[in-house]
């Protein structure tokens, strides 16, 4: 299958679990489901789902247990959106072309629409069998990791800090592999592990991961200061604005994707031990570093 | 033992538990782990672990279990005061006798607190065995629910919609039961499952629960109308100041108090097929209604 019609159909099957997934938006409290579901369908493109149905089909995993893992992993990413977005925050009006939630409802609602979207994702990976039981429990800890002080959140924190510092490229890289590339992580382990992925196979994905989360990010650095407002679907420019650090700020543009090329190429050199079988996420590097060049 | 001896034990092994299972503040990232111990430390009645491990008890559960169980609900518990206390919800700038997390710190740092507190919750359920497997995923989903959308987040999102509102006796029994009793509930059946207690079992400790966790909630609102602010450790009136419905404003004073003393029996009688080995079940319920008259 081509990879275009490949991921429009995770797309699309991450769209109708999330769908299925969410509370009811006729299910009390109704305008919290209303904004849970706002903020979390009819947009975005899905990248970690991507990584966790590409990570999962080397191992053979079952769709239906794909799309849970998947949609555990978007939920945690849509509500870090959510609160980033919030006046506090990033102070952010515009997310996947849409007003943000906190703009289209009101500061309160958004706050709780985050909370519940973390609490809804911990369920969405526990109700149901995705693997053994003791292995289904290590993927709970996986999550709560990467969403949490020493991931995702803490990653959020280092990022707060450094507004108007000037960061090492190291420091830059330790910020970035908590605040996006744990989540990433996240997504393509839960998706080895939806297949039963010995542990060699899970270090070699964790690299593979690794590398492709400071790709993602990268490259995200490089959209923002090249791409406009419309393309981007949100407000262009911004990290630059706040005096936030970037790849681009700090190795100018050109360099910047010369990193993007050395990365994509070790991310490719981690999925060697898999052959044809780690094919889709072999493409989806590619599609990551194709966004901007 | 002595109640009061017991319940300064269970909130003493809570407090050294919670020191342990929370980031040091000395790991980075600093501040947000600094702030995550501000919230969580020192401070606080510890009603959801002294209800955890008094159900665990019945059931002759260990105490290493029932302290990890107790964490992961009050890291919950911890997580909804900090946002709750915001700007965009209550507010609030004093919190267990302390100025709240984001007066003491920063905005943009409470909220990473709240969310980073609800992701160590969860992985503090998940990462040690606490009961079977399979059962242990159950508890998960158990934490899940009651936190989200259809448990405490859904029950602050009616009490939004109902500030300035006149609600029904029914209406505000069904904010309650979400907003404080889903966790009060969860931490009466996480500490049951921790001792591996049948299904009977769990439906009368169920059962309780709701009874003692509408109590709470009736207690609280007397002493809100009747305490000051100095006994109560946060700011007292402010419900009424905000014009939210409330048992007092309700049911008047006396009546509440009748109220209280109506579900204590119910929550009492819930507890009979356990006979003696519910005592601190029992002396809880009595020492929640007595914090009022």
């Amino acid at each position: 299958m081509d990879f275009a019609l490949w991921m429009a159909g995770v797309q699309q099957r991450t769209e109708a679990a999330l769908e299925r997934l969410l509370p009811s938006a006729e299910t009390a409290p109704t305008r919290l489901h209303g904004a849970m579901r706002y903020a979390a369908l009819g947009g975005g493109k899905r990248v970690r789902p991507l990584l966790c149905h590409a990570a999962g089909e080397i191992f053979g995993a079952e769709g239906a247990k794909l799309d849970r893992a998947a949609c555990a992993v978007e939920m945690i990413h849509v509500y870090s959106l959510v609160h980033d977005d919030l006046p506090c925050m990033d102070d952010d009006v515009l997310r996947r072309g849409k007003p943000t939630c906190h703009v289209e409802y009101d500061e309160a609602t958004a706050l709780l629409v985050g909370d519940a979207l973390q609490a809804q994702a911990f369920q969405v990976l526990a109700a149901e069998p995705l693997a053994e039981p003791a292995q289904q429990l290590a993927m709970v800890t996986l999550l709560a990791l990467a969403a949490g002080s020493r991931g995702m959140a803490g990653g959020q924190a280092i990022d707060l800090a450094a507004v108007g510092q000037s960061l090492s490229l190291e420091e830059l890289e330790y910020m970035h592999i908590h605040k996006t590339g744990a989540l990433i992580r996240a997504a393509v382990l839960l998706g080895a592990h939806c297949g039963h992925a010995d542990k060699a196979a899970v270090e070699s994905l964790a690299h593979f991961a690794n590398r492709a989360g400071l790709l993602f990010q990268v490259v995200d650095d490089i959209l923002d200061a090249e791409a406009n407002t419309a393309t981007l679907g949100k407000t262009a420019g911004k990290d630059a604005a706040q005096g936030k650090p970037t790849y681009v700020n700090l190795l100018g543009v050109g360099d910047a994707k010369a990193k993007a090329a050395g990365l994509r190429d070790e991310a490719h050199q981690a999925l060697a031990p898999f052959g044809a079988a780690a094919r889709r996420l072999h493409e989806l590097t590619d599609f990551i570093v194709e966004r901007s060049f």
